[in-house]
């Protein structure tokens, strides 16, 4: 039964709302006020700063309705999948429901009202702030709500409020399932799976409960079992042998089986019904080879070795290649599978195979988990803590221990989710929390309780990972970012970005015409983080792109220019994080869709799902196996000794045949054959590194040239590098826009 | 009621031993039967060889015993503090209890068999082996039971087994207690501390529980309570508001309070009473200041900064000083008070402030962590995991899990248990385990449910710490101890050792007259632990001693030069780890006392309680307050600059004023000023780095000098090094003894 519901606001939390309008639900109560007011979409201009006053206020929802009868034995229920962030639950102005934590479902028993009508109401108290002012991320350091909502460099101030999930009036009969769960443990050597169900139920003399398992290719029934349905509690062990695995796409298939309980009367008729789908899968985060004889040598005092970060699963070993994730919408409760599916199978055909979502961030619908476990993407799920230092307090505590139950219950029967972690940069100097910190020894603890077989990091980075940079070019060490990465020994790169410009249409969508060029440190353009993001001229970066590329004369230069350094540079990222395997085990960059259309940021696609140009370089570079160079920088010179390395980067579990690669450099018509490499047979997960190329430049009469790394026969495996070039004739002074 | 055990033992688990011999409780099988053979002790000469098959067979202890009728409603009961390690009970030949682990406590109900002779029997299965060969410490592998005892460089093979703990029959009214704890929590500023007492009872009607908190000085009641005990499950929270602080003996006073919890009837009569004492401090592990500036710079990529491993308590940054701590017998059985107290208390004089008690040895019994309260010597409490591959198996994790739970609850009263550890170098390639390891997490998870404020680590070292090195002259890098601590930058040094040979009167009490002199490698030297404990020349180290001493002609003149090297190579470590502060935080040698008699080891104390010569120079190094030098290496010839610089060590929380410290060098009868210098004062806990002798050495005509480092007007403060000097005239050829 959906309900009709009305929304005001108020000053304090026992003041009347003076206006009511319609609410939807699930929603935000932002979404509403701004459809009831008429006003423009806010992600466009400085829209956005409009719904400042709403987080600060307190909202009501109300509704009216006639509570239905249940049969003799049911139940009638509020039931709600979560209001964002604390309320309280009135039914006829008394509160019977109180809650901290936008994840945990929560039910109010109707049964004693059947027949009459009731009010309902929710009163969403402002958003949690542990200090009033300044408007940053800190002032959610005591709560488990997105921090990214309070202000971040690619999300505006605009903290969500209200009930993000459906919420409806249900009728259970008498036979019901109050709660179904179900877990798994593999053997060894993979070859059974120990099934546990658990249910409790509202018993009935003569019921049994049913359980089905269902096979992966459709209705075919591979474990059966009934047992009486006559005790609030029912476990029962059951074992599959040979379950078909999990895996990630570019490894395997992605078999999912379905679990179908039915509790079914005395008589045999199906009262209540569940059903799920689940896969099995072993994850586990390994030493890569090698790596127990690091630190190396017989050297005292000797520390430990670095921790494991290289996934393995179903027992073998992969590189794990993606992006981070955030929430694609301002107000995540927006956020359904329509939303959803272009996006997963965009980063999937990305030859991405995992996706770190970060603790920023809302955690996504199950729609997400349901599309990742088909498309076989493997998910990092991280807690929502990030870039702040959360509290030992134990009123905290009770809310992260409830709230981190929840999703893990919720989350844990998807193969996909490969890896727990407790947020986001928590052990760094901005964060300040550390090893003994109580939150993430609680979500340690529940995950070993509820799902001790899946990994769990503290936080990323730990030990031997590390996160950054976020520049093409390093203003501290004047650097560019393929250097910083060549000389860098991570275990894991797991966050790294370089800018780029928002694609021109995106840009005319939320620009106000007049603002649109050139772009300034003011209005719109650094209300959408083109500047003043992260450093004065984050993400727009003009004056890296002037030293680069000299004056830029119109929106379309610009952006191809800045899509053009960005797809470089996480091409040259990505492979040598690759070429760094097995040390390197990961390689996942910032980030893979914005929540709202910057106007330079960090992503591959922009909002809502338009692909920048860099998309397809970091597509190329993700390919399973391909012909790869090591190159020394991003622009080049008459007279430059031109040196790019050749290597062919293989993370198939097959190996691979004697190749003949050869590299050309190609700059308009010319064409300079460079080196030509008659590869080795390669074992399988296995990179290779061949001969480096020699070649002082000419004066080529072009402001770019082509790096083709060809595989005779194998076209799939090419790599194409696209390089500046300056020409002698060019000017050499720069004529900067002065921004940034 | 104590009880006549008898003991024998049988090839199978179901054979009945030919043999029964008189048993001792607590004890051990092995001490039992060799009592009954009238063997020499186990530490002399080889001896323990003989033992070796008794860790192979199924011993059973038995007793008959007329169960006395307790009164109605009462229960009569068998309860054991422990059996050693995998073992049934038996009661008239049927099997009433099965359990796996040392430390937890059990009791057999015997209420039913009142007024009647039972045949009470405990068989105990051999030792846990994870495989039948070789005898080394991986057999323990799958064990909560000590490794060292499986063979290790300082231990013989010798594997105890059977009745460690005390057993008895006893007999309990009707009004009892079943179980008592009590936990607290101090507030945020130390002045108050929340309790809670928990009890379980067989609870009256009419009666009442009395609980008490006794003032540290004696018996005036600061809190008392009573509550009716009624029900089965009795909890209570109270505040004590300025609660006076315990503090380890180099900082304050240890303050200790006395429960008293006591059941009364409805007549008002003590029908059962708990006294046990606690006190009240604050443990935490902190940054360093300025740790968090760390890795230093804007350096892209960016690790996290390394775990805190500063102690701190009641809100004051340590550091820490001491020992690693072995059980100091083989047999833990046989440890009690008046055993440990003298040791104890010879730590406390060597100025040590924290033990760390090593997770390869049996936790120690009560008297243990009494006097450490008492003494004000804190406590790092690992588990009984060490150098070993621990397996994710449910099984061994089940043990772990109920052993961990029983020392947590039975330590956590204890306020110098400051820290809590999952054992001994797990993170290195010799044992295999790392952060994802499920019996880790499971310590975490217990440490975090029942002692929540008390810092973890899952082992050491962890990231920044170091343990070793356990030489004083370093083949691989050809280099001093005190040199490669030198150049090190750990932030903890848990472990480090230098070797020195047993006091002579030990060795003549352990060592066979005729195999006394020369030493040799072989026979009971060799058993001893002199040679091939580590490497073939551990831990005597002849050929180290010959390379810095030229021939040795007795035993008394290898003891001296031995152990004269162990007491300036470990002031060497102990006072630049101190140096290195506030980056270092812990400074702890292998080990204080060894568990049996070696002829050569890293301890400080020979067994059972022989300080070595080498105790007083560490003694001297752990002053709170100390001069200091920093001297680059240990031998020196005519014509070397010695350059050593001075320091001055602060480790007391007041301020040091401006002193004058003067460093003269005395060989023999000469004297020669080095260098006169007037210290700034220093602020509290802070060191001060002075100025750099020059002195270019002269013909000493001697072959050792001492550097005395001496303050005016503050005698205490004077250190002084013992270092070794080449004369010319020494012929250069060394006559090495051809040993290791």
């Amino acid at each position: 039964m959906q309900l009709d519901w009305q929304l005001g606001h108020a000053a304090t939390r026992d003041s009347v709302p003076e206006r009511w309008i319609q609410a939807a639900v699930p929603g935000a109560v932002q979404l509403d006020w701004a459809r009831a007011e008429g006003w423009p979409p806010y992600w466009q201009a400085e829209e956005s700063k409009r719904y400042r006053w709403m987080e600060d206020v307190w909202w009501t929802y109300r509704t009216r309705l006639a509570v239905p009868p249940p049969e003799a034995g049911g139940v009638v229920r509020f039931e709600c999948g979560g209001v964002d962030y604390q309320f309280a639950v009135l039914l006829d102005g008394r509160v019977v429901h109180e809650q901290e934590g936008m994840n945990t479902a929560f039910a109010v028993d109707l049964t004693a009202h059947a027949g009459r009508t009731v009010e309902l109401a929710i009163r969403v108290a402002p958003a949690p702030k542990s200090r009033p002012s300044p408007d940053d991320r800190a002032q959610a350091n005591h709560a488990f709500k997105p921090a990214v909502s309070y202000d971040w460099d690619f999300h505006p101030r605009l903290v969500p409020l209200g009930l993000w999930q459906p919420a409806a009036v249900v009728v259970h009969p008498a036979l019901r399932f109050e709660t179904v769960d179900s877990t798994y443990r593999l053997n060894d050597n993979l070859s059974a799976a120990t099934l546990d169900l658990c249910c409790t139920i509202a018993p009935q003399p003569g019921a049994r409960l049913q359980w089905q398992l269902l096979a992966p290719e459709g209705e075919r029934v591979v474990l059966e079992r009934e047992l009486p349905a006559a005790a609030r509690e029912l476990s029962w062990r059951d074992e599959l042998t040979w379950p078909e695995l999990w895996w990630p796409h570019d490894h395997g298939a992605q078999p999912r089986y379905t679990h179908v309980v039915r509790l079914l009367d005395a008589q045999g008729a199906v009262r209540a019904e569940r059903r799920w789908r689940t896969g099995f899968r072993r994850a586990r985060l390994v030493q890569y080879p090698g790596q127990w004889s690091t630190p190396a040598g017989n050297q005292f005092p000797k520390p430990r070795t670095e921790p494991p970060i290289t996934l393995e699963l179903n027992g073998r070993r992969l590189f794990a290649k993606g992006s981070n994730w955030v929430c694609p919408e301002i107000f995540p409760g927006t956020v359904d599978r329509a939303r959803l599916a272009p996006l997963l199978q965009l980063a999937r055909e990305t030859n991405f195979n995992l996706l770190r979502c970060w603790g920023g961030a809302a955690v996504m619908p199950e729609a997400f988990f349901e599309l990742a476990d088909e498309l076989g993407l493997m998910v990092w799920q991280e807690f929502t803590l990030a870039c702040n230092c959360y509290p030992d307090a134990p009123a905290y505590l009770a809310v992260v221990d409830r709230e981190s139950r929840t999703l893990l219950r919720r989350l844990r029967a998807h193969p996909s989710v490969v890896l727990w972690c407790g947020g986001n940069e928590l052990f760094n100097n901005w964060s300040g929390m550390d090893d003994q910190s109580l939150a993430l020894r609680l979500l340690d603890r529940n995950c070993y309780e509820l799902d001790p077989l899946t990994p769990f990091l503290p936080t990323s980075p730990v030990g031997g990972m590390a996160h950054g940079h976020y520049v093409f070019w390093d203003h501290e060490t004047e650097r560019e970012v393929w250097s910083l990465f060549q000389q860098a020994g991570a275990t894991a790169y797991t966050e790294f970005g370089v800018p780029g410009a928002a694609n021109a249409d995106v840009l005319r969508r939320i620009l106000p015409a007049e603002e649109l060029w050139p772009p300034r440190a003011e209005g719109s353009w650094k209300h959408h983080h083109a500047f003043a993001s992260w450093t004065p001229g984050h993400h727009l970066c003009l004056a890296v792109l002037e030293r680069y590329f000299g004056a830029i004369d119109s929106l379309e230069q610009l952006v191809a220019l800045s899509q053009w350094m960005q797809g470089e540079g996480l091409r040259g990222v990505f492979e040598e994080a690759r070429r760094q395997k097995p040390r390197a085990a990961m390689a996942l960059n910032w980030c893979f869709v914005e929540p709202w259309p910057a106007a330079a940021n960090l992503s591959l696609v922009c909002w809502p799902a338009e692909p920048k140009a860099s998309l397809a370089a970091v597509a190329a570079a993700c390919r399973p196996v391909l012909a790869s160079a090591k190159i020394a920088r991003f622009q080049w010179a008459p007279g430059d000794a031109f040196e790019p390395e050749l290597w062919l980067l293989n993370d198939r579990p097959e190996p691979l045949p004697s190749l003949a690669v050869e590299a050309v450099l190609e700059a308009g018509e010319k064409r300079f054959p460079l080196v030509a490499w008659r590869s080795p047979a390669a074992a399988s997960d296995t990179n290779i590194r061949g001969p480096r190329a020699h070649f002082v430049l000419p004066e080529l009469g072009v402001d770019r040239f082509t790096l083709r790394v060809g595989v005779v026969g194998r076209p799939e495996l090419e790599s194409c590098y696209v390089l500046s070039f300056r020409r002698t004739e060019q000017p050499a002074e720069h004529r900067p826009m002065n921004l940034g």
